[in-house]
This record gives C-alpha cells, structure tokens and sequence, in this order.
C-alpha cells in the first residue's frame, strides 16, 4: 500500500499510474489531491497524469527518478535501509575541515558507492567534512548538479538512494560527517516540470539562471513548504548533517519570515526530534550579515556561510590576476582584512559590481564563515578549468595553504587540491535536448571571449572527454610532487588540530602586518606567526614578538632566524610558535 | 552664481541651459557631471541637454517645475525662507493624533496657503501632526500624487517652494508638527525622465505600479543616494517632523543595508544637525516587525509603520463588507487580536494573499503602529469614495472612532472624517496624455466590475467634477449630524490626552471581552472600559471589573449601569471609568 499526494491547484482531474494502471486522486482542500492505492509498493514505478493529458508526469517529490528527469518516479521506503551510526557525532563547525567534492569525477566509477574505499584517505587526511555537490537528478549522466530538477532524488548514475545512504553511513562508521549541497534559487531547464503542477515560480523576482522561486506571492506557502520538506528529507531519512544552500544571493522572499529563517527553525526542530546536531551553510556574495544573525535577531539563522572575498583577496595577491571580478582586490591592505574580517568588502564601492557592497561583520565569530583557497566555482568557472598551482605554482599554493589553515574561519578545500592534482575541473553537463547542450557552450564561449580566449580553444562541456579529463587521477598523489603538497597539507591541518589558538574564531585575536612593495605578510594568531615571503629575493621580515620562536612548518629550505625576526627564502612561508 | 551637478553615466557630452544659454558640464567620476555658471541666479528657469539632444530635459533633482513635469526647471535658494519656527517643538508619537489631508482637496482653492486659516480648526480638534499626501510635482493640476516624479519640487500649482515653507512655519507656529507623504517605491508613468540620466531603475524586480527602483543593481549607489537626499531635504530645507514613506512592501532591496535602514540612519544623523527629531512612518502591508525593529538589531529602523489591519478588522465588523481584502476578516476575534497585537495575520494562511502572512509583534510598543478608522486608501479606493459612514451610519462611526482613540497605537484620522463629511474622496487625476487617461478610466472599471459595479457608475478620474466632488465642504460642519459627529472626535481626543493609560503603548495592558453572536465587545484599558453594543437591540454586558464606574462619554442616551456591568442602547458605545 503507497500514500499519493500532490498538490496541481489548477487541475480538474488528477491520476496516478502505478504500474500501467491509473487511479483517479481525490480534490483535496488548498489544490491538493490525495489517494491510497493498496496494490502499490516500495520499488514500484508511477506517474501522474494531469487532466487526461497524454504525458505522464514524474512526480514533484519523487524519491527516485530511475529512468532520468523526463522518466517515472519509483516508490522508496526510507524506513527500510539498515543504518549503522548510530553511535556517530559529527564534530563541531568550529573545529571542522571540509572536502569539497564532486560524486561522478572523484572516483573513476564516479558513483556513490565508489567513494567509500577512499573514506580513510580522508581520515588520513584530516577531513572532518566530506561536502558533496548536488546530488539530485539533473539531466544526462555528466554535470555538476547545479542544474538539477527533481530535488528529492538522488541521481540514478550515481546510485540512487540507496547508493547515496551507503555512502552516509560508511561516513559515519569512520567518523566522517556528510553535507549536501543543495539549489534553492531555480531549478534546471531540462526536466522542470513543477510549473504544470502549480504556481513554484515567480515572475516577480529574476535570477540570473532561470526563473524565481516563488516565495512570497500567491501558492508560496506550498511552495516554500516544498523546499523545507525537501532540506529534512535529506537530514532526516538521508542522515546528512548539514546542507550548504547554493547561491542564497539569488533568492529574493519578501516575506515577513524570509524562507531561510524558516528553514533555520525548521532544522533546529528535527535536530531536537533526531538528537543530532545539523548545519546550515549559506553561499552569499551580499556580504550582509544577516545571513548568519540569528532567527529572531533579524538574521536568517545560518550557522554559517561560504565567503569569497577571502579566496579573491589570497587569489589575486598568489596570481597576479585581475580580470573580472578579481578587479575588485589584489593589495595585501586587502588581503590582510580578509584574513581578520572575513568581508573585505563591508560598505565601500565595488568596481565589479558598480555599487556599494557589504556592511561590516564585526559581532561576528569567525567560525560563522566557510573560507577556502580554491573551490568547484573558483577552478571550474575559469575558461580551461586551472586549479591553482596550474596559475600560481606550487611554492604559492602552500603559502595560500599555510594562510586559510591558520586563518580563524573554517577551511574547505576542493577535492584533489590537497595533492596539487594535475587534472582541471572543467566545466560538464549531459544535455539531452542538443538546443541546450549548443547554448552552453555558445554562452561559455561568449564570456570567455571578453577575456581574450578563442571560441575554439573552449572545452566543450558537452563532449565527454570534458569530463573524463575532470577525474581524479588517484596514481599521481603518490609521485612528486603531487605527495609534497599532501604532506603540506597534512601538516597543516595537524597543526590546526594541535594549536588551539588557530581554531580560535574570535577576531581580535588575529593581527596582520604586511607590507605592499616588499610583498610579506605576517599573520599573529596569539604565538603563532604565519610569516609569507612573495617576493622573488630572500628577505627579512621583523616579528612582533621578539623571542627566538621554534618554526612548526617551513616550505623554503633556508630559513633564518634571528633577534630581528625571521629571514625567508623567496616564495615560502614558515609557521612558528614561542 | 550657481553650481549644476548630475549624473549621466551613459552621455558623452551634458549641457545646461540657462536662460536660453547654453553651457557644458564637466565630465567627473562616476557618470556625474559638473559647471558651475555665474551669471545663474534663484528664480532662473534651467534644464539639461544630453548628447545635444532636441528636448531639454528637467533635472532630476529639479526644486521646482513652474511649467509642470515638462518643462523647465527653477533655481531655489533653500537658504532666504525667513522661517520663524525655532521654538517649536514636535509632540512625540506616543501622544500623537495624525490628520491625514489631501492639499487640493483640503480647500477650495487647493493650495498650501489656503490651507494656513484651517490649522487654529485643527488644534482646537486636538490634532498634533498634519500629515500632507505626495505633494511633489505629478503630471496636470490635480491627482493624489501617487504618480509623481520631480520629487525634490512641490506641485507648482499647490504654491511650489515658497508657499509649502509657508504652511509648515504657520503650522509650527500654532505648535503642529507636518509629516509628508513621499513615495520611493516607483515613479508616474508621465513626465518621467530619470531612466534618460542613469540607471534609476531596474527590472530585476517588479511593483504594480511601474518599474521598480533600483536599490540593488549596478548604479544603485547614485539612485539610493537620490532617495535619501530627497528624504532630507523635506527634514532639512522644509522643516518637515517627519515622512511617511508609502507602501514600501513595493520596495525590493537584497543589499547588505537595505535602503530604508540606510535612511534612517541618515535621518538620525540629521536630527543631530539640526536639533530636531525626526520621525519615519513607513506603510507596509507584509506584517513583517523588521520594518520598525531598530537599525542595527536586524530592523529597518522606521519608528512607526501604518497597519491595515486594525482598519479591516474594524471596517469589516462595522459594514458588514467581505469582499475583496475584507475576505480575511470580519470576526470580532479578529478585531480583538487586532486592538490587542496590530497584526491580524501574523503568520498564518490569508485567503486574500493566497499564502502566509506575517510574524508576531509581541515584542513592540503600540506606538510603533499608526491605525485608522479611514484613510485616503480606504475611501478612496473604492469605486464611490464613500467615508465610513455612507456605508455604516453614524452610530456605528462614533463605536468605531471610539475604539481607534482608546487603542493603545497612534491613531490617524483623514480629512473630514472628524465631521463626518457629505463629500466622498473619488480617485482623481489629470493626465494630460490621453491615453493614460484612458487608461485610468479603464482599470478602475475594470477592478470594480469584479464588485458588481456597472462601467458606467465609475466615476471618471480625468473629469474635473470627479475632483470638484471630493474638496470638503466646510460650511456643513456647523451644521447636524457633522456638528455632533465633530464633537463626538473632540471629545475622544480630549479623553486619550486626558488619561494616561489611554496612550500608553505597552500592549500587556489591553484586555479585550466579546461575543461574536452577540455583537458586543469590551476594550479594558486598566481602569477605562471602551464598551460597545454593535447589535440592534439593547444589551446587557457584563464588565470585569465589579465597581460602578462613571461615565466619560457615550453615543447612545439610555445606558444603565447596574451591580452586572452596564446596558448599553443598540448600535452604541459608552466609555467608562472607575
């Protein structure tokens, strides 16, 4: 027996197909239809039909979409998997690492499932989040997930989700936890079918990507409920212990609650009901503390959110890059307000977005932003997919390394970056319909042509090999010096475990000096300095403290320390402690 | 002398002409541009030639359109009024009565200074504020001014500059205070040049009315900082107490500051300047406390904000009407929860919206709620412009006043409504573009065609009778019924000043008893009993506090009191003390 429900406030009739077999859904109050259907069961496929229209529908909350986004739905029991974390808590944000990574180019299988045996890597590592991309049905088998449809389904190639609930609890088993990251701006075009159910979208508000979700004109209590529902379902039936929210930026809710205050309230109830704690991470380039003021305080409740201007200030000072929105940063004056601030931008005019940006986030604990030196956006929104050392070399990249691990936010790092892995990652998708798979490209074409590349030097995101030439190649982490940058980057997580004063999130304990022509920077966090040279000749940089400090972690050779301070080879950095 | 300064970011070349002489600005940073002319003097009549385009163009910040929304602008010197109002100072809202008016309607000659004989009328009524509707340049000589767009000019044919000054010295003189209407949620369809300078608007969100602002686009700091300065210079240059910033529910602004948080800081900033207080009124329709929580605690920082929903809570039990936004009230539950909390809809389902609506108050002081038996919207809104009492008779006016001036909120009341004026307030306008005055006719017809109103019995906007029939009739105000309804508000407002714990704001202090069946409802303001018998006969009610209390007022002549409480006539209120 399987409970049907959906809401098609417009429909005059409403059928589920179970089997080749239709049922007819009782009108219920508000546009909801409603049905029990005896012969149905876990594992069965089904379908709606609208107003004896020809098509079959999947269903908006389909669990499982075996077939792809134009397919039918089956019937999942969540109650059914044999959980085994039981005995698992995830650490707190304050002492976390995150592991971005992406399911189909992580492994070579690029399923759920095929991530398991690299579990103790991660452990190894030091990771205490594993935070994976969209995972929801998108279309074809190749994509990044940020333009996925049917937002209750784990993606079929990936696993389904059993697959997905596997990968959960093997997490957990070895004290890995899990978040998801997870779209609520718009939906994909490929797929989207909710706009025949009833009023999901808005005309009112406009994103960048497609349209507006509808949250706050006629039909938003529906819909925002969707979304809601959709946040527990992964926490509760999936066992996720947080979600990073996509581009809350573009989410624009004139309600009295804004939906992500909901949300908020909405997490902290099932974190009582479950008896785990949960998170959420909100990805914003407003810089405006509202999002991570609490619920009730006039903020959105997130417990913390994905920064960029500590990636764009560490990026542009490492690269020398200055296009696109990079213009905006580029001085170690802003480099070194980043590290203390997390907001560079907290009020003043922003060249690239020909306005004013920001308000300062000075109440705020430093644990309430997710900061990284690279990310999925950061290398695979560039034209050819470079990560960093690709641009900067590896001497910087562990510089960069040294400054997000001592740094008082909370680092991420993107899947390979930790051993400087050789292959990009690149811009993929699946498109079925060719008249979409064609607009991509064409609209990556044209923005990379303002900045001087040729439409044909383009990888085309439809062409596999885009992908395949996405995939980790695991091999290399064992050869030079692939396995430099890993001990590096061990290395520096150990320490951040080991120095309390590095996981410390209040801000007045960080102090920079730098200085802009001789290119140095020293961080101070209590007794430990992270000195950088970025000049290409040795030089002396005078420490605060003017005991002799024992050096935690060096990656030039030649380091000298002296009662002035500390002498660094040209591009290196050295972390010491008195 | 006289400087010029605008801003034009997409020109290449912007002139000036003055006198019929034309002059080049220089060309600054950020699209503005500069010149300062010699020989320009106040009283010059000026405009801008953009790209030596044909049509002279008003300056956007124009202080005065003597040739309407067309034509030239004219020089001001702000700084020769001979103001005489240094020793006034405003009551504050706590113990405010706000008298909503129309300028043109006011008097029969419809001008600022017309208006001055009225104010000694006002005081004697016991009124502390004045509030004015838009009075910045719209398009023809009559109109609400809700379609304005020089928002720096007072209408040339109300007196422009001078004669506003005027009336706002003569009304601090006789110790009122002057609010304005202003509207910075979108512009008149006619007469509008700003999008020909810069980018003032945007299409990234939408208002029913027009294009919305541009508050969070690329050139949003010149458009925010248009409203702003606009905002003080009413403060500033017209001595105005205070602004009454309409339906800002219509204002969709995802910066980091939103825009009327950055007003409001602004404001305070200039009430330090000049010595005054200042206070913001913002009309919102979204239930949402942000609007009046203070800047800094997530708020928007207004000091008050208009609430319809006391007004259909009331007007649904006193009329009887259901239809349209009235669907979601009409229960003397309703109008309980709306004298005790303001809001009606704090978060649940409103069948009018078609979605949630709102978030509990409970936090704030009644004074941050401006509440209303009628307003300019509320009559004149409907398809005849009938007040309240065309609809409900007198007896049930006088319950109704009887209960906004026992309320613990700030209570308003609009022109005429004190003597219960024969005269409706119709929508009027004066487009001199036809098509928009077709176009007016039409929508309204329309709209009210969904209440049963024949196409022909709307009245027509454009005609100048529709107007004629909306200016008060003063003399029937010493004449009966008006004499006693007029007596009958005086003496509510002499009650409210007289006795403290009728304007104290703390909401714990109200109890409300009723009987929807019954038709009779009890407001208990510690020892003041506001007692109403809305049924047609004679009633019984028993009051909760068991001594004789005297009467302070009553509408109906045989009330008894009695050991049970009192019994009041039908259609009667009686206010009671002990």
């Amino acid at each position: 027996m399987a409970f049907f429900k959906v809401w098609a406030p417009r429909a005059q009739k409403v059928q589920v197909k179970v089997k080749n077999s239709l049922s007819n859904l009782n009108a219920k109050d508000h546009g909801w239809w409603e049905a029990e259907i005896t012969k149905a069961r876990p594992g069965d496929d089904y379908a709606y039909v609208l107003d004896d229209r020809d098509k079959p529908l999947p269903d908006p909350r389909s669990p499982f979409q075996p077939y792809g986004v134009h397919g039918a739905s089956r019937l999942v029991d969540h109650d059914a998997f044999p959980w085994t974390d039981s005995g698992f808590q995830a650490q707190p944000l304050s002492s976390a690492v995150i592991y971005e990574c992406h399911v189909g180019t992580f492994t070579p299988k690029g399923s759920f499932e095929a991530m398991i045996p690299k579990l103790d890597y991660l452990c190894d590592l030091g990771i205490t989040h594993v935070e994976l991309m969209p995972v929801n049905e998108f279309p074809g088998s190749r994509g990044w997930g940020y333009d996925g449809v049917d937002l209750f389904a784990p993606h079929h190639h990936y696993g389904g989700p059993d697959g997905l609930k596997k990968l959960v609890n093997a997490c957990h088993e070895k004290g890995l936890a899990v978040l998801l990251d997870v779209v609520y701006n718009h939906l994909g075009p490929d797929g989207n079918y909710l706009d025949q159910f009833g009023p999901y979208f808005t005309d009112r508000h406009h994103t960048p990507w497609g349209r507006a979700v509808n949250f706050d004109t006629p039909g938003s209590d529906v819909a925002r409920r969707f979304f809601v529902d959709n946040a527990l379902m992964w926490l509760r039936d999936y066992h996720f212990d947080g979600l990073r929210l996509d581009a809350i930026h573009a989410i624009v809710d004139t309600s009295a609650t804004h939906i992500l205050e909901e949300l908020a309230n909405e997490v902290e109830a099932l974190e009582a009901y479950v008896g785990r704690q949960k998170v959420l991470i909100a990805e914003s380039n407003l810089n405006d503390p509202r999002v991570i003021q609490p619920s009730g305080f006039g903020g959105y409740g997130n417990h913390t959110q994905w920064t960029d201007d500590v990636h764009h200030a560490l990026h542009t000072i490492l690269t020398g890059e200055n296009q696109g929105y990079y213009i905006d940063f580029g001085s170690f004056a802003d480099l070194a307000k980043a590290l203390k601030n997390a907001y560079v931008y907290d009020g003043q005019y922003s060249q690239f977005r020909r306005r004013n940006l920001g308000k300062p986030p000075h109440h705020l604990n430093g644990h309430k932003f997710v900061t990284f030196l690279q990310n999925h956006d950061q290398v695979g929104n560039r034209a050819q997919g470079e990560r960093l050392h690709h641009i900067a070399g590896i001497d910087r990249l562990k510089i960069g390394a040294a400054l997000l691990f001592t740094s008082p936010f909370v680092p991420l790092i993107f899947q390979g970056e930790e051993w400087a892995a050789s292959t990009p990652f690149l811009y993929f998708t699946d498109h079925q319909n060719p008249d979409l798979g064609k607009a991509v490209l064409e609209g990556r074409r044209r923005e990379f042509a303002d900045f001087g590349w040729a439409a044909e030097s383009i990888p085309d995101p439809q062409n596999e090999n885009t992908f395949q030439r996405s995939v980790l190649n695991w091999h290399e982490c064992e050869t030079e010096p692939h396995q430099s940058v890993l001990q590096w980057y061990k290395k520096l997580i150990q320490l951040r475990k080991q120095f309390p004063e590095l996981t410390d999130g209040r801000r007045q304990d960080v102090q920079v000096d730098y200085d802009e022509t001789k290119k140095w920077i020293n961080v101070q966090r209590r007794n430990i300095s992270t000195v950088c040279n970025l000049s290409d000749d040795p030089q002396e940089i005078a420490l605060p403290v003017p005991e002799k400090p024992v050096v935690l972690l060096k990656s030039g050779n030649e380091i000298s320390i002296h009662d002035r301070g500390v002498t660094l080879p040209p591009q290196s950095v050295a972390i010491l402690w008195q």
